[in-house]
């Protein structure tokens, strides 16, 4: 039966593949009484058999995909199924109490789990009840024939289905089968959907009935440019988007030609077209894609995917590697950006009723001072290897702008009287928080350049919190008081003759773009595959035109007249 | 010895009086066995009478203070201490275990609360645990002859030194014995400081320190003016603070002359200062100190007082009283405002990584319209015995503002079809919300006034949650950012005709106000006992110079700038 529904475009293109169910099968099971003890035992044997050998494929996928260190925790699932005390106590139980294998599992797993978490104040121990809790899930699926899905074993073409995505599930998508992302929940802006675009696999998110709609193995069409969803579609229907599909693709091939080429309006007007990344092991999507700069690197992914406060030379190494490979192009560095939704497994922060209106970013750089400059002086060393430009995130006033300035040239003159060479770094500021962006021409006086955070500058702005759905409709990244904000920011900027970028999500939106590139914002830094779009976009678009645009929207109303304007002059 | 600490000026006066420690006294006692169980028996029987007189004292206090229904809940505890069971089972356990009366209650009570506790689902079941535990302390503390605070108990000239203070502990306060209040914890806004303020008792808040320091009986001056706080003080400054709250006093005195004047300017400008208000019990502050109008009447205490949503003609009562009482003064309510930290017993909002960016106010009331039109019936009801005005609260686009209008035009409509009299409201909106400040312009074509919120909009502006200590440093009304965000709705307002008010804490600040008149502001809504000192204020100032200090602060870099700015001109 055809099947429509609608969710939120959330990653460009448009998947066609059979639906890969990623939602938890049934494990329940009856506790059996049994006479062929043998038998039973040599259940359990093939079963932590077929559940290594599952644990093996994963892990050699892991590390290729992911490398070394992230594949980590299979060798640990792998000792579990290997540990011959385990499994001997469930044989044993099985020949006492003559009971099938799936009992036999559960108790002893169960009885290991409750002693490891009885000790809560044991990460590590916690961890091990974490990777024993996983190991007998994989188990019990083997003894009950039932199979538990896997991104990492997908071996065909399909569309994930799932009712959301956890970044551990996203490690692990394959894009050579992986063809398409639909989930129940998230947002445009959730960790799945900004994936999904790092990734270029086609997604809609937040469709609320997706895994109750769609069965495994159910034709899915995906369009992630409109969020509409297919199941199993007539004929005529499943023309119409494999037509779209492949439209898109070659949309896709065309822009593939602007990688070298410079992003300019259509009247000769130069910009910047950054890209985002979180780690080094970006900087090949940033390459492939023909970005003019890193916009913005967020270093608190070193922070998160370390089980420690990462080292001077640990973060020294991850910035220098990527300032060396831009050459020249400059490389936008924010520092820590920990609090809020951001936390560390080793460090606890205090809980917050309102943690994004909380101790985080530059706030905890400026209170906890040692952590700040150990991260100014692997940043200053790495500048001399390329273009370093470093930012304060969660900069409201003045003062602190003056305090992490002050910070950063005590570390500076530090360095350089011990004889390490510094490059010729740039400081400027996120502006994200609505009192920067007040002021931001008493700002433009200090600072070398300003990037505008728009994920957070519109949720403060609008006093809503982007992931909260009941309040969603209130994230409105073109109302007029958000574009007021910005343009105020730009010309603030200019009018001091200072560099200003935008680093949020609307940097590489089009409806964004064209009043960006009217109001006259020098760099559009975004996800690397949005870049050679907007490179397109720009080379239609004429600047004095745009200029008018951008008059006309600061002077709407709503979020929605806006959109109407910059659809009637860029359609 | 003589200590010296300061804290945060929370509620203006000096207060000089022996310290009464509102702290909870060791209740730990060792486990003995007795040989005379009635000499034990007996104890129990003297420990329950004793602690029935303290509570009937402390019930017949709190129904003079508080009405009759707040004081319930000292029934509740009569109720236990004279419950046969429990009192029976006490003895028994000493005739059985041979053990001292402090045991055999710990281990009765122990007991009851366990068993009533366990009950998690049945709310009053909850109830009767806290009434037991209340009880028990209080038997504890006959038993062991320590005396258990009570403000309510209190009966002769104190300053109170707690840790912080609930708004249980404030609403038992008498003013006639309570002199002053410290605390350990909280900031200007906190609940505590809004009460001392609303009691015009003095009080220093936030010194960290007080419950260590101090002990009970230390002869304590706490200088609400500046935050200074002394202990055991010598004849001298002892002398110097007695003049200190003698001057202030008669400054109060002066102040009380201009109670039935207007407010005005040096020059003769016309302003009003009003009130803010939480209920009708608040009204005789309001007409004691010649208030000019209601700018606020928080309408949610309605709903939080109740044990139900309060009923259209609970509300229509409640909002009448407060009209008729002003006569053809202007009364502004505003609809509810639940959610963030304001919650309701008997209606479970979602909870929220960040309640203060959620599902709050305006939002729930366009979500929920049966709730909202039955306040807003109640409220065009009332608008027919006064001069009633309405207002939305936390309004950030132009779209909420029009649902809300329709809403109100539809059962205005309803009610004058039916034969019911409405009065000729005023509809405005609360500018609270940075949005709604940086598109004033436009919102000021459609709604009747604007009321400025200056609490949230801070909070909002430079995105710091003011409960937060950690970042309280952030909460800086004088920062420019927030200047300019006034500044700008102020002039949308006037462009198109429009009335403009201010009913956060600023608008009775003595640094805001002169910035404030120089702006242009009509009206300053605030608590109740600084209208007349307000009002003082601004008869000693010209508002031409005030415009010319206000275009300084709006060009100035830092909050502390501005605070010397203001010192500057008007001292």
């Amino acid at each position: 039966m055809t099947k429509n529904f609608k969710g939120i475009a959330a990653s460009n293109g448009v998947a066609i593949a059979k639906a890969y169910l990623l939602v938890d099968p049934d494990l329940s099971f009856d506790k059996k009484t049994i006479n062929d003890v043998t038998a039973e035992q040599a259940r359990v044997d093939d079963a932590l058999k077929a559940s290594s050998e599952d644990v093996t494929l994963i892990k050699s996928k892991a590390e290729k995909n992911l490398g070394a260190s992230e594949a980590q925790v299979f060798e640990a699932h792998l000792m579990v199924l290997a540990d011959p005390e385990m499994s001997g106590a469930i044989k044993q139980k099985i020949a006492d109490d003559k009971v099938n294998a799936e009992a036999a599992v559960k108790e002893v797993t169960d009885m290991y789990i409750g002693m490891f978490e009885a000790m809560t104040d044991n990460e590590y121990m916690q961890e091990r009840a974490a990777d024993i809790r996983d190991v007998t899930k994989r188990i019990m699926s083997h003894l009950l024939h039932v199979s538990l899905p896997n991104p990492a074993l997908i071996d065909e073409e399909v569309v994930l289905v799932s009712k959301d995505l956890t970044p551990s599930d996203t490690a692990q998508l394959d894009r050579q089968f992986v063809k398409g992302i639909l989930t129940d929940l998230g947002g445009r802006t959730a960790h799945a959907s900004i994936m999904a675009r790092t990734l270029e696999i086609p997604a809609v998110v937040g469709s609320d009935v997706a895994t109750k709609e769609i069965s495994a193995g159910d034709l899915v069409i995906v369009d992630g440019l409109t969020g509409d969803v297919i199941a199993n579609p007539d004929d005529d229907t499943l023309a119409t988007y494999q037509k779209k599909a492949d439209d898109y693709l070659a949309q896709r091939a065309e822009w593939a030609k602007l990688k070298d080429e410079q992003s300019v309006s259509a009247d000769g007007k130069e910009f910047v077209v950054g890209a985002n990344i979180g780690s080094p092991k970006d900087m090949a999507a940033v390459l492939d894609n023909g970005s003019e700069g890193i916009g913005l690197y967020r270093t608190e992914f070193l922070y998160m995917e370390s089980d420690h406060l990462p080292t001077e030379d640990e973060q020294f190494e991850a910035y220098k590697a990527v300032v060396e490979k831009m050459g020249d192009k400059p490389v936008t560095v924010r520092t820590m950006d920990i609090g809020g939704d951001k936390h560390l497994s080793y460090w606890q922060l205090p809980e917050e009723e309102n943690p994004f209106l909380g101790y985080r970013a530059i706030r905890i750089s400026l209170d906890q001072t040692e952590i700040f400059r150990t991260q100014l002086r692997a940043l200053l060393r790495a500048s001399a290897f390329g273009n370093l430009w470093i930012m304060f995130p969660m900069i409201a006033t003045l003062g602190e702008f003056r305090a992490a300035k002050k910070i950063c040239i005590e570390e500076r003159t530090k360095l350089e009287e011990s004889g390490v060479k510094v490059g010729d770094i740039k400081l400027g500021i996120m502006i994200e928080i609505p009192a920067a962006a007040m002021l931001a021409d008493k700002f433009a006086k200090e600072v070398d350049f300003f990037s505008i955070g728009t994920n957070d500058l519109i949720g403060y702005t609008m006093a809503a919190d982007r992931g909260n759905d009941r309040v969603a409709y209130l994230y409105q990244p073109y109302n007029p008081s958000i574009l007021r904000l910005i343009n105020n920011v730009i010309a603030a900027a200019h009018n001091e003759g200072k560099f200003v970028a935008m680093c949020g999500e609307m940097a590489g939106d089009p409806i964004a773009v064209p009043i960006l590139m009217g109001m006259g914002l020098d760099e559009f830094s975004m996800s690397a595959p949005s870049v050679l779009q907007t490179r397109s976009l720009m080379k239609k678009l004429d600047t004095t035109k745009m200029a008018e645009l951008a008059k006309q929207a600061l002077d709407a109303e709503t979020n929605d007249e806006v959109i109407a304007l910059v659809k009637e002059v860029t359609q």
